[in-house]
Protein backbone atom coordinates (compact mmCIF):
# COMPACT_ATOMS: atom_id res chain seq x y z
CA UNK A 1 0.00 0.00 0.00
CA UNK A 2 1.43 3.03 -1.02
CA UNK A 3 2.03 5.48 2.17
CA UNK A 4 -0.87 8.36 0.56
CA UNK A 5 -3.20 5.78 0.98
CA UNK A 6 -2.60 5.28 4.59
CA UNK A 7 -2.04 9.05 5.33
CA UNK A 8 0.06 10.81 8.10
CA UNK A 9 -2.19 10.28 10.60
CA UNK A 10 -2.59 6.66 10.16
CA UNK A 11 1.12 5.49 9.48
CA UNK A 12 1.91 7.46 12.74
CA UNK A 13 -0.51 5.23 14.87
CA UNK A 14 0.52 2.10 12.70
CA UNK A 15 4.15 3.05 13.92
CA UNK A 16 2.90 3.93 17.82
CA UNK A 17 0.74 0.61 18.06
CA UNK A 18 4.08 -1.41 17.61
CA UNK A 19 6.39 0.27 20.01
CA UNK A 20 6.87 -0.12 23.84
CA UNK A 21 8.75 1.81 26.37
CA UNK A 22 9.96 1.52 29.98
CA UNK A 23 8.49 3.15 33.37
CA UNK A 24 11.07 6.13 32.74
CA UNK A 25 8.88 7.40 30.05
CA UNK A 26 5.89 9.27 31.09
CA UNK A 27 4.62 10.26 27.97
CA UNK A 28 6.42 8.93 24.54
CA UNK A 29 4.97 9.52 21.08
CA UNK A 30 1.72 11.05 20.86
CA UNK A 31 1.94 13.95 22.19
CA UNK A 32 3.96 17.75 21.58
CA UNK A 33 7.08 16.23 23.53
CA UNK A 34 8.33 13.28 24.80
CA UNK A 35 8.07 13.44 28.80
CA UNK A 36 10.70 11.27 30.72
CA UNK A 37 11.64 10.90 34.47
CA UNK A 38 14.22 13.36 35.40
CA UNK A 39 14.70 14.65 38.62
CA UNK A 40 12.53 15.13 41.74
CA UNK A 41 10.80 18.36 41.00
CA UNK A 42 10.86 18.10 36.83
CA UNK A 43 10.03 16.40 33.82
CA UNK A 44 12.84 15.71 30.38
CA UNK A 45 10.74 16.99 27.68
CA UNK A 46 12.59 16.23 24.12
CA UNK A 47 11.05 17.15 20.66
CA UNK A 48 12.42 16.84 17.53
CA UNK A 49 10.89 18.55 14.09
CA UNK A 50 11.94 18.31 10.73
CA UNK A 51 11.22 21.25 7.77
CA UNK A 52 11.81 20.28 4.20
CA UNK A 53 12.35 22.71 1.15
CA UNK A 54 9.43 22.76 -1.34
CA UNK A 55 6.80 21.34 1.66
CA UNK A 56 7.22 23.65 4.52
CA UNK A 57 9.62 26.86 3.16
CA UNK A 58 10.50 27.41 -0.80
CA UNK A 59 13.85 28.02 -2.03
CA UNK A 60 12.91 32.11 -2.56
CA UNK A 61 12.13 32.12 1.46
CA UNK A 62 14.50 34.71 2.95
CA UNK A 63 17.72 31.69 4.74
CA UNK A 64 17.08 33.54 7.70
CA UNK A 65 13.59 33.12 8.58
CA UNK A 66 13.85 29.38 7.49
CA UNK A 67 16.74 28.77 9.86
CA UNK A 68 14.22 30.79 12.73
CA UNK A 69 11.15 28.75 11.43
CA UNK A 70 13.42 25.40 12.26
CA UNK A 71 13.72 25.82 15.34
CA UNK A 72 10.34 27.78 16.47
CA UNK A 73 8.13 24.58 15.52
CA UNK A 74 9.80 22.27 17.94
CA UNK A 75 9.93 25.46 20.59
CA UNK A 76 6.20 25.62 20.25
CA UNK A 77 6.41 22.01 21.13
CA UNK A 78 7.78 22.55 24.42
CA UNK A 79 5.76 25.36 24.40
CA UNK A 80 2.59 23.34 24.32
CA UNK A 81 4.05 21.40 27.09
CA UNK A 82 3.87 24.25 29.41
CA UNK A 83 7.81 23.93 29.31
CA UNK A 84 11.28 25.58 29.17
CA UNK A 85 13.66 24.83 25.87
CA UNK A 86 17.33 24.57 27.47
CA UNK A 87 19.15 22.56 24.34
CA UNK A 88 18.65 22.31 20.85
CA UNK A 89 20.31 19.88 18.20
CA UNK A 90 20.25 21.53 14.87
CA UNK A 91 21.32 19.07 11.78
CA UNK A 92 20.95 20.03 8.20
CA UNK A 93 20.86 18.55 5.07
CA UNK A 94 22.59 21.01 2.24
CA UNK A 95 22.79 21.08 -1.54
CA UNK A 96 26.13 20.92 -2.39
CA UNK A 97 25.52 24.04 -4.79
CA UNK A 98 24.66 26.51 -1.71
CA UNK A 99 26.91 29.34 -0.94
CA UNK A 100 28.33 29.67 2.93
CA UNK A 101 26.38 32.98 2.74
CA UNK A 102 23.09 31.27 2.80
CA UNK A 103 24.47 29.05 5.54
CA UNK A 104 25.75 31.63 7.46
CA UNK A 105 22.11 33.68 7.50
CA UNK A 106 20.36 30.38 8.27
CA UNK A 107 21.90 29.89 11.39
CA UNK A 108 21.85 33.36 12.15
CA UNK A 109 18.17 33.07 12.21
CA UNK A 110 18.54 29.92 14.55
CA UNK A 111 21.11 31.80 16.81
CA UNK A 112 18.79 34.72 17.46
CA UNK A 113 15.89 32.75 18.48
CA UNK A 114 18.01 30.64 20.24
CA UNK A 115 19.23 33.66 22.45
CA UNK A 116 15.91 35.05 23.02
CA UNK A 117 15.03 31.85 24.77
CA UNK A 118 18.64 31.21 26.57
CA UNK A 119 18.47 28.18 24.46
CA UNK A 120 21.75 26.25 23.94
CA UNK A 121 23.04 25.11 20.96
CA UNK A 122 24.92 21.84 21.54
CA UNK A 123 25.77 20.35 18.31
CA UNK A 124 24.34 18.57 15.07
CA UNK A 125 25.00 17.19 11.72
CA UNK A 126 25.79 18.01 8.32
CA UNK A 127 24.36 16.18 4.99
CA UNK A 128 24.92 16.39 1.52
CA UNK A 129 21.20 16.33 0.27
CA UNK A 130 19.27 17.26 -3.05
CA UNK A 131 16.88 19.38 -1.30
CA UNK A 132 17.84 21.50 2.10
CA UNK A 133 15.84 20.21 5.09
CA UNK A 134 16.79 21.25 8.61
CA UNK A 135 16.07 18.45 11.90
CA UNK A 136 15.69 19.99 15.00
CA UNK A 137 15.86 18.21 18.69
CA UNK A 138 15.55 20.23 21.27
CA UNK A 139 15.12 19.46 25.35
CA UNK A 140 13.73 21.30 27.66
CA UNK A 141 11.98 20.64 31.07
CA UNK A 142 8.90 21.25 32.92
CA UNK A 143 7.90 20.96 36.93
CA UNK A 144 5.89 18.56 37.45
CA UNK A 145 2.63 20.41 38.40
CA UNK A 146 3.27 22.30 35.61
CA UNK A 147 3.51 19.88 32.81
CA UNK A 148 0.03 20.18 30.53
CA UNK A 149 -0.74 16.89 27.98
CA UNK A 150 -3.62 16.52 25.43
CA UNK A 151 -5.51 14.26 26.92
CA UNK A 152 -6.74 16.26 30.58
CA UNK A 153 -9.76 18.13 28.70
CA UNK A 154 -12.82 17.83 31.03
CA UNK A 155 -16.55 18.28 30.28
CA UNK A 156 -17.42 21.76 31.05
CA UNK A 157 -13.59 23.03 30.16
CA UNK A 158 -14.05 26.34 28.52
CA UNK A 159 -11.63 26.46 24.67
CA UNK A 160 -9.54 29.40 24.23
CA UNK A 161 -6.83 29.95 21.58
CA UNK A 162 -4.04 32.13 21.77
CA UNK A 163 -3.13 35.26 18.92
CA UNK A 164 -4.96 35.27 15.71
CA UNK A 165 -5.87 32.30 12.95
CA UNK A 166 -5.12 32.17 9.48
CA UNK A 167 -2.70 33.56 8.34
CA UNK A 168 -0.02 31.00 7.47
CA UNK A 169 0.30 31.57 4.22
CA UNK A 170 0.84 35.46 3.85
CA UNK A 171 4.53 34.46 5.94
CA UNK A 172 3.16 34.07 9.03
CA UNK A 173 4.62 30.71 9.18
CA UNK A 174 8.07 31.83 8.79
CA UNK A 175 7.43 34.45 11.01
CA UNK A 176 5.48 33.10 14.18
CA UNK A 177 6.50 33.72 17.92
CA UNK A 178 6.87 30.49 19.76
CA UNK A 179 3.86 30.56 22.75
CA UNK A 180 6.52 29.78 25.34
CA UNK A 181 5.71 33.02 27.43
CA UNK A 182 2.19 32.55 27.02
CA UNK A 183 2.30 28.82 28.34
CA UNK A 184 4.44 29.54 31.27
CA UNK A 185 1.87 32.86 32.37
CA UNK A 186 -0.76 30.15 31.87
CA UNK A 187 0.62 27.37 33.75
CA UNK A 188 1.50 29.68 36.36
CA UNK A 189 -1.70 31.37 37.14
CA UNK A 190 -4.01 28.93 36.46
CA UNK A 191 -5.21 25.17 36.08
CA UNK A 192 -5.09 24.36 32.49
CA UNK A 193 -6.24 20.82 31.73
CA UNK A 194 -5.22 20.55 28.13
CA UNK A 195 -3.02 21.94 25.68
CA UNK A 196 -1.71 21.59 22.14
CA UNK A 197 -0.16 23.61 19.50
CA UNK A 198 -2.12 24.32 16.08
CA UNK A 199 0.40 22.75 13.40
CA UNK A 200 -1.69 20.79 11.49
CA UNK A 201 -4.93 23.52 11.79
CA UNK A 202 -7.56 24.70 14.42
CA UNK A 203 -9.74 21.63 13.93
CA UNK A 204 -7.25 18.81 13.23
CA UNK A 205 -5.14 19.33 16.52
CA UNK A 206 -8.56 20.14 18.77
CA UNK A 207 -9.38 16.81 17.67
CA UNK A 208 -5.91 15.50 19.11
CA UNK A 209 -7.31 17.03 22.02
CA UNK A 210 -10.77 15.57 21.75
CA UNK A 211 -9.32 12.11 20.62
CA UNK A 212 -7.18 11.80 24.14
CA UNK A 213 -9.37 13.26 26.45
CA UNK A 214 -12.45 11.06 25.00
CA UNK A 215 -14.41 14.03 25.11
CA UNK A 216 -16.57 16.38 22.10
CA UNK A 217 -16.43 19.99 21.67
CA UNK A 218 -18.92 22.76 20.71
CA UNK A 219 -16.68 26.07 18.83
CA UNK A 220 -18.31 29.48 17.69
CA UNK A 221 -17.62 31.09 14.68
CA UNK A 222 -18.04 34.22 15.56
CA UNK A 223 -15.41 33.95 18.63
CA UNK A 224 -13.10 32.59 16.23
CA UNK A 225 -9.70 35.29 16.29
CA UNK A 226 -9.13 35.95 12.58
CA UNK A 227 -5.58 37.28 11.53
CA UNK A 228 -5.82 40.54 9.63
CA UNK A 229 -7.31 40.12 5.85
CA UNK A 230 -8.39 37.01 6.87
CA UNK A 231 -11.97 36.28 6.29
CA UNK A 232 -12.22 32.60 4.54
CA UNK A 233 -13.26 30.59 7.76
CA UNK A 234 -11.62 27.50 5.71
CA UNK A 235 -7.76 29.22 6.18
CA UNK A 236 -9.03 29.75 9.74
CA UNK A 237 -10.33 26.19 10.54
CA UNK A 238 -8.07 23.90 8.95
CA UNK A 239 -4.90 25.51 7.57
CA UNK A 240 -1.85 24.50 9.40
CA UNK A 241 1.13 26.21 10.82
CA UNK A 242 -0.44 29.12 12.71
CA UNK A 243 1.75 27.47 15.60
CA UNK A 244 -0.76 29.38 18.61
CA UNK A 245 -1.91 27.36 21.73
CA UNK A 246 -4.89 25.67 21.87
CA UNK A 247 -6.05 24.71 25.35
CA UNK A 248 -8.81 24.16 27.88
CA UNK A 249 -9.34 25.03 31.24
CA UNK A 250 -12.46 24.91 33.83
CA UNK A 251 -15.27 27.26 34.01
CA UNK A 252 -14.11 28.54 36.67
CA UNK A 253 -10.47 28.77 35.91
CA UNK A 254 -11.33 30.82 32.54
CA UNK A 255 -13.87 33.51 34.73
CA UNK A 256 -10.19 34.14 35.90
CA UNK A 257 -8.81 34.38 32.60
CA UNK A 258 -11.18 36.42 31.09
CA UNK A 259 -11.14 38.47 34.54
CA UNK A 260 -7.44 39.67 33.12
CA UNK A 261 -8.59 40.95 30.11
CA UNK A 262 -5.55 39.90 28.22
CA UNK A 263 -6.86 40.10 24.50
CA UNK A 264 -3.99 37.68 23.33
CA UNK A 265 -6.31 34.56 24.87
CA UNK A 266 -9.36 34.34 23.20
CA UNK A 267 -12.00 31.68 24.12
CA UNK A 268 -14.05 29.90 21.25
CA UNK A 269 -16.12 27.24 22.76
CA UNK A 270 -16.03 24.31 25.27
CA UNK A 271 -15.82 20.92 25.58
CA UNK A 272 -18.55 18.70 25.31
CA UNK A 273 -19.76 15.03 26.23
CA UNK A 274 -17.61 12.74 23.19
CA UNK A 275 -21.05 11.84 21.54
CA UNK A 276 -21.46 15.09 20.53
CA UNK A 277 -18.47 14.98 18.28
CA UNK A 278 -17.21 18.34 16.92
CA UNK A 279 -19.69 20.74 16.40
CA UNK A 280 -19.40 24.66 15.05
CA UNK A 281 -22.10 27.06 15.82
CA UNK A 282 -21.68 29.62 12.23
CA UNK A 283 -22.82 33.19 12.03
CA UNK A 284 -26.42 32.58 11.31
CA UNK A 285 -26.26 30.43 14.72
CA UNK A 286 -26.67 27.35 13.05
CA UNK A 287 -24.78 24.23 14.45
CA UNK A 288 -23.04 22.39 11.89
CA UNK A 289 -20.77 18.86 12.68
CA UNK A 290 -17.39 19.33 11.45
CA UNK A 291 -15.42 16.62 9.83
CA UNK A 292 -11.99 16.58 11.15
CA UNK A 293 -9.12 17.30 8.95
CA UNK A 294 -6.47 19.08 8.16
CA UNK A 295 -2.89 19.81 7.15
CA UNK A 296 -1.21 16.24 6.50
CA UNK A 297 2.04 14.91 4.65
CA UNK A 298 0.49 12.32 2.58
CA UNK B 1 31.41 30.97 -2.15
CA UNK B 2 29.94 27.56 -2.51
CA UNK B 3 29.86 24.97 0.31
CA UNK B 4 32.00 22.64 -1.41
CA UNK B 5 35.12 24.89 -1.42
CA UNK B 6 34.66 25.50 1.87
CA UNK B 7 34.21 21.70 2.66
CA UNK B 8 31.79 19.88 6.01
CA UNK B 9 35.21 20.67 8.62
CA UNK B 10 35.62 23.95 7.42
CA UNK B 11 31.36 24.46 7.35
CA UNK B 12 31.14 22.97 10.79
CA UNK B 13 34.54 24.80 12.12
CA UNK B 14 32.27 28.05 11.03
CA UNK B 15 29.15 27.24 12.81
CA UNK B 16 31.14 26.33 16.02
CA UNK B 17 33.07 29.22 16.30
CA UNK B 18 29.52 31.43 16.31
CA UNK B 19 28.05 29.09 19.02
CA UNK B 20 28.27 30.14 23.17
CA UNK B 21 26.48 27.76 25.57
CA UNK B 22 25.87 28.39 29.01
CA UNK B 23 27.40 26.34 31.99
CA UNK B 24 25.20 23.51 32.42
CA UNK B 25 27.05 22.43 28.88
CA UNK B 26 29.56 20.09 29.50
CA UNK B 27 30.84 19.42 25.84
CA UNK B 28 28.58 21.28 23.24
CA UNK B 29 29.63 20.34 19.61
CA UNK B 30 32.91 19.17 18.60
CA UNK B 31 32.97 15.73 20.16
CA UNK B 32 30.92 12.32 19.22
CA UNK B 33 28.08 13.81 21.56
CA UNK B 34 27.08 16.93 23.98
CA UNK B 35 27.65 16.47 27.30
CA UNK B 36 24.98 18.09 29.89
CA UNK B 37 24.99 18.40 33.31
CA UNK B 38 22.32 15.86 34.52
CA UNK B 39 22.81 14.43 38.03
CA UNK B 40 25.39 13.68 40.57
CA UNK B 41 26.58 10.86 39.31
CA UNK B 42 25.75 11.26 36.11
CA UNK B 43 25.77 13.44 32.58
CA UNK B 44 23.17 13.71 30.09
CA UNK B 45 24.47 12.66 26.50
CA UNK B 46 22.81 13.64 23.20
CA UNK B 47 23.62 13.04 20.15
CA UNK B 48 21.76 13.26 16.75
CA UNK B 49 22.69 11.82 13.42
CA UNK B 50 20.93 12.10 9.50
CA UNK B 51 21.13 9.41 7.01
CA UNK B 52 19.96 9.98 3.12
CA UNK B 53 19.48 8.13 0.26
CA UNK B 54 21.77 7.96 -2.22
CA UNK B 55 24.77 9.71 0.15
CA UNK B 56 24.36 7.32 3.26
CA UNK B 57 22.77 4.41 1.30
CA UNK B 58 20.44 3.53 -1.99
CA UNK B 59 17.73 2.97 -3.11
CA UNK B 60 17.73 -0.73 -3.75
CA UNK B 61 19.11 -1.19 0.28
CA UNK B 62 17.18 -3.60 2.30
CA UNK B 63 14.94 -1.24 4.31
CA UNK B 64 15.53 -3.31 7.69
CA UNK B 65 18.74 -2.55 7.09
CA UNK B 66 18.71 1.44 6.33
CA UNK B 67 16.42 1.07 9.79
CA UNK B 68 18.61 -0.11 11.73
CA UNK B 69 21.59 1.85 10.20
CA UNK B 70 19.95 4.82 11.38
CA UNK B 71 19.81 4.23 14.67
CA UNK B 72 23.30 2.08 14.93
CA UNK B 73 25.24 5.71 13.74
CA UNK B 74 23.91 7.11 16.60
CA UNK B 75 24.29 4.43 18.96
CA UNK B 76 28.09 4.50 17.71
CA UNK B 77 28.49 8.41 18.66
CA UNK B 78 26.91 7.19 22.41
CA UNK B 79 29.67 4.73 22.74
CA UNK B 80 32.43 6.86 21.53
CA UNK B 81 31.58 8.90 24.63
CA UNK B 82 31.13 5.63 26.95
CA UNK B 83 27.65 6.56 27.65
CA UNK B 84 24.69 3.83 27.88
CA UNK B 85 21.63 5.28 24.97
CA UNK B 86 18.32 5.79 26.70
CA UNK B 87 16.11 7.31 24.61
CA UNK B 88 15.50 8.26 20.58
CA UNK B 89 13.57 10.17 18.18
CA UNK B 90 13.13 9.01 15.04
CA UNK B 91 12.26 11.54 12.09
CA UNK B 92 11.74 10.39 8.57
CA UNK B 93 11.05 12.35 5.41
CA UNK B 94 9.37 9.66 3.15
CA UNK B 95 8.95 10.08 -0.84
CA UNK B 96 4.57 9.59 -1.16
CA UNK B 97 5.64 6.90 -3.59
CA UNK B 98 6.88 4.75 -0.87
CA UNK B 99 5.01 1.57 0.85
CA UNK B 100 3.27 1.22 3.76
CA UNK B 101 5.44 -2.58 3.91
CA UNK B 102 8.76 -0.84 3.02
CA UNK B 103 8.15 1.71 5.76
CA UNK B 104 6.97 -1.05 7.94
CA UNK B 105 10.40 -3.05 7.78
CA UNK B 106 12.48 0.24 8.31
CA UNK B 107 11.07 0.66 11.64
CA UNK B 108 11.48 -3.08 12.36
CA UNK B 109 14.99 -2.47 11.81
CA UNK B 110 14.85 0.40 14.47
CA UNK B 111 12.81 -1.25 16.86
CA UNK B 112 14.70 -4.18 16.74
CA UNK B 113 18.28 -2.17 17.43
CA UNK B 114 16.70 -0.30 19.90
CA UNK B 115 15.30 -3.25 21.44
CA UNK B 116 18.92 -5.17 21.99
CA UNK B 117 20.02 -1.91 24.05
CA UNK B 118 16.92 -1.45 25.39
CA UNK B 119 16.65 2.12 24.29
CA UNK B 120 12.91 3.74 24.18
CA UNK B 121 12.15 4.93 21.29
CA UNK B 122 9.95 8.08 22.25
CA UNK B 123 8.72 9.97 19.24
CA UNK B 124 9.53 11.44 16.05
CA UNK B 125 8.64 13.33 13.40
CA UNK B 126 7.12 12.29 9.44
CA UNK B 127 7.51 14.60 7.01
CA UNK B 128 7.47 14.52 2.60
CA UNK B 129 10.91 14.81 1.08
CA UNK B 130 12.10 14.05 -2.67
CA UNK B 131 14.13 11.18 -1.41
CA UNK B 132 14.48 9.20 1.70
CA UNK B 133 16.17 10.51 4.68
CA UNK B 134 16.33 9.39 8.35
CA UNK B 135 17.52 11.47 11.37
CA UNK B 136 18.07 10.08 15.15
CA UNK B 137 18.47 11.78 18.17
CA UNK B 138 19.59 9.72 20.93
CA UNK B 139 19.51 10.38 24.58
CA UNK B 140 22.06 8.65 27.33
CA UNK B 141 24.07 9.29 29.97
CA UNK B 142 27.03 8.05 31.09
CA UNK B 143 28.50 7.91 34.95
CA UNK B 144 31.10 11.49 35.29
CA UNK B 145 33.99 8.86 35.98
CA UNK B 146 33.48 7.02 33.09
CA UNK B 147 32.86 10.01 30.28
CA UNK B 148 35.56 9.72 27.77
CA UNK B 149 35.98 12.73 25.09
CA UNK B 150 38.48 13.20 22.38
CA UNK B 151 40.86 15.79 24.20
CA UNK B 152 42.40 13.53 26.83
CA UNK B 153 45.26 11.32 24.83
CA UNK B 154 48.85 12.00 26.36
CA UNK B 155 52.26 11.49 24.95
CA UNK B 156 52.83 7.84 25.43
CA UNK B 157 49.22 6.57 24.83
CA UNK B 158 48.77 3.71 22.98
CA UNK B 159 46.22 3.49 20.16
CA UNK B 160 44.30 1.06 20.01
CA UNK B 161 41.02 0.47 17.40
CA UNK B 162 38.28 -2.53 18.09
CA UNK B 163 37.52 -4.73 15.40
CA UNK B 164 38.76 -4.47 11.69
CA UNK B 165 38.92 -1.95 9.04
CA UNK B 166 38.43 -1.13 5.45
CA UNK B 167 34.92 -3.12 4.52
CA UNK B 168 32.55 -0.50 4.71
CA UNK B 169 31.75 -0.49 1.04
CA UNK B 170 31.36 -4.56 0.93
CA UNK B 171 27.86 -3.48 3.37
CA UNK B 172 29.06 -3.33 6.56
CA UNK B 173 28.21 0.06 6.72
CA UNK B 174 24.74 -1.21 7.00
CA UNK B 175 25.46 -4.05 8.93
CA UNK B 176 28.10 -3.11 11.97
CA UNK B 177 27.46 -3.38 15.72
CA UNK B 178 27.64 -0.24 17.72
CA UNK B 179 30.43 -1.16 20.41
CA UNK B 180 28.60 -0.05 23.54
CA UNK B 181 29.41 -3.29 25.02
CA UNK B 182 33.24 -2.70 24.14
CA UNK B 183 33.03 0.69 25.30
CA UNK B 184 31.38 0.12 28.87
CA UNK B 185 33.80 -2.47 28.98
CA UNK B 186 36.76 -0.53 28.69
CA UNK B 187 35.97 2.35 30.72
CA UNK B 188 34.85 -0.41 33.34
CA UNK B 189 38.31 -1.72 33.43
CA UNK B 190 40.68 0.75 32.23
CA UNK B 191 41.37 4.99 32.37
CA UNK B 192 40.49 5.19 28.99
CA UNK B 193 42.20 9.25 27.90
CA UNK B 194 40.64 9.92 24.61
CA UNK B 195 38.04 8.24 22.35
CA UNK B 196 36.26 8.65 19.10
CA UNK B 197 34.16 6.29 16.73
CA UNK B 198 35.31 5.41 12.80
CA UNK B 199 32.68 7.29 11.23
CA UNK B 200 34.85 9.23 8.59
CA UNK B 201 37.57 7.12 8.32
CA UNK B 202 40.85 6.33 10.27
CA UNK B 203 42.72 9.21 9.74
CA UNK B 204 39.97 11.99 9.99
CA UNK B 205 39.19 10.79 12.89
CA UNK B 206 42.22 9.90 14.65
CA UNK B 207 42.96 13.77 13.53
CA UNK B 208 40.54 14.80 15.23
CA UNK B 209 41.58 13.14 18.39
CA UNK B 210 45.18 14.86 17.61
CA UNK B 211 43.18 17.64 17.70
CA UNK B 212 41.58 18.32 20.35
CA UNK B 213 44.39 16.78 22.35
CA UNK B 214 47.48 18.81 20.95
CA UNK B 215 49.46 15.84 20.19
CA UNK B 216 51.07 13.83 17.07
CA UNK B 217 50.78 9.57 16.38
CA UNK B 218 52.57 6.99 14.79
CA UNK B 219 50.81 4.29 13.49
CA UNK B 220 51.59 1.03 11.84
CA UNK B 221 50.80 -0.64 8.43
CA UNK B 222 51.80 -3.86 9.79
CA UNK B 223 49.43 -3.51 12.87
CA UNK B 224 46.16 -2.39 11.06
CA UNK B 225 43.48 -5.08 11.56
CA UNK B 226 42.19 -5.44 8.36
CA UNK B 227 38.32 -6.55 7.38
CA UNK B 228 38.46 -9.90 5.34
CA UNK B 229 39.20 -9.54 1.80
CA UNK B 230 40.37 -6.36 1.98
CA UNK B 231 44.15 -5.55 1.14
CA UNK B 232 43.69 -2.03 0.32
CA UNK B 233 45.61 0.25 2.66
CA UNK B 234 43.34 3.50 1.22
CA UNK B 235 40.10 1.98 2.13
CA UNK B 236 41.73 0.84 5.59
CA UNK B 237 42.71 4.42 6.30
CA UNK B 238 40.68 6.79 4.49
CA UNK B 239 37.09 5.05 3.84
CA UNK B 240 34.56 5.85 6.14
CA UNK B 241 31.95 4.18 7.96
CA UNK B 242 33.66 1.55 10.08
CA UNK B 243 31.77 2.76 13.21
CA UNK B 244 34.71 0.80 14.80
CA UNK B 245 36.01 2.73 18.15
CA UNK B 246 39.55 4.31 17.99
CA UNK B 247 41.13 5.23 21.05
CA UNK B 248 44.13 5.63 23.55
CA UNK B 249 45.02 4.84 27.00
CA UNK B 250 48.66 4.84 28.80
CA UNK B 251 51.38 2.51 28.07
CA UNK B 252 50.51 1.15 31.48
CA UNK B 253 47.00 0.45 30.97
CA UNK B 254 47.35 -0.73 27.39
CA UNK B 255 49.86 -3.57 28.87
CA UNK B 256 47.04 -4.31 31.39
CA UNK B 257 44.92 -4.67 28.08
CA UNK B 258 46.76 -6.55 26.17
CA UNK B 259 47.20 -8.92 28.76
CA UNK B 260 43.96 -9.90 28.12
CA UNK B 261 44.11 -11.42 25.06
CA UNK B 262 40.99 -9.72 23.67
CA UNK B 263 41.54 -10.39 19.65
CA UNK B 264 38.82 -7.49 19.25
CA UNK B 265 41.04 -4.95 20.68
CA UNK B 266 44.04 -4.27 18.35
CA UNK B 267 47.21 -1.61 19.67
CA UNK B 268 47.82 -0.25 15.95
CA UNK B 269 50.40 2.83 17.31
CA UNK B 270 51.29 5.52 19.81
CA UNK B 271 50.72 9.25 21.18
CA UNK B 272 53.49 11.42 20.24
CA UNK B 273 54.48 15.30 20.69
CA UNK B 274 52.46 17.61 18.14
CA UNK B 275 55.17 18.28 15.85
CA UNK B 276 55.49 15.11 14.66
CA UNK B 277 52.18 15.17 12.84
CA UNK B 278 50.62 11.75 11.91
CA UNK B 279 53.32 9.38 10.75
CA UNK B 280 52.41 5.87 8.94
CA UNK B 281 55.24 3.82 9.35
CA UNK B 282 54.50 1.03 6.27
CA UNK B 283 55.09 -2.51 5.82
CA UNK B 284 58.94 -1.81 4.69
CA UNK B 285 59.24 -0.02 7.74
CA UNK B 286 59.28 3.82 5.80
CA UNK B 287 58.19 6.84 7.54
CA UNK B 288 55.37 8.40 5.35
CA UNK B 289 53.90 11.79 6.97
CA UNK B 290 50.30 11.15 6.58
CA UNK B 291 47.89 13.94 5.14
CA UNK B 292 44.51 14.12 7.16
CA UNK B 293 42.09 13.79 4.54
CA UNK B 294 38.53 11.36 4.43
CA UNK B 295 35.36 11.44 3.90
CA UNK B 296 33.57 14.77 3.50
CA UNK B 297 30.28 15.12 2.80
CA UNK B 298 31.12 18.38 0.81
Amino acid sequence: MRLDKLGEFGLIDRIRKMIKTDSSVIKGSGDDCAVLKFDKGRYLLATCDTIVEGVDFVRKDKPYLIGRKSLAVSLSDIAACAGIPRYALVSLGLPKRYTVEFVDSLYKGIRDLAKRYELNLIGGDLSRAERLFINTSVLGWVEKRYLVLRNGARVGDIIFVTGTLGDSHLGGHLRFQPRIKEARFLVRNFKINAMIDISDGLIQDLSHILEESRVGAVIYETLLPQARYIHNLKDILYRGEDFELLFSLSNKEAKRLLRKRLPIFSPIGEIVKKNYGLILIDKDNRKKQLAIRGLQHF
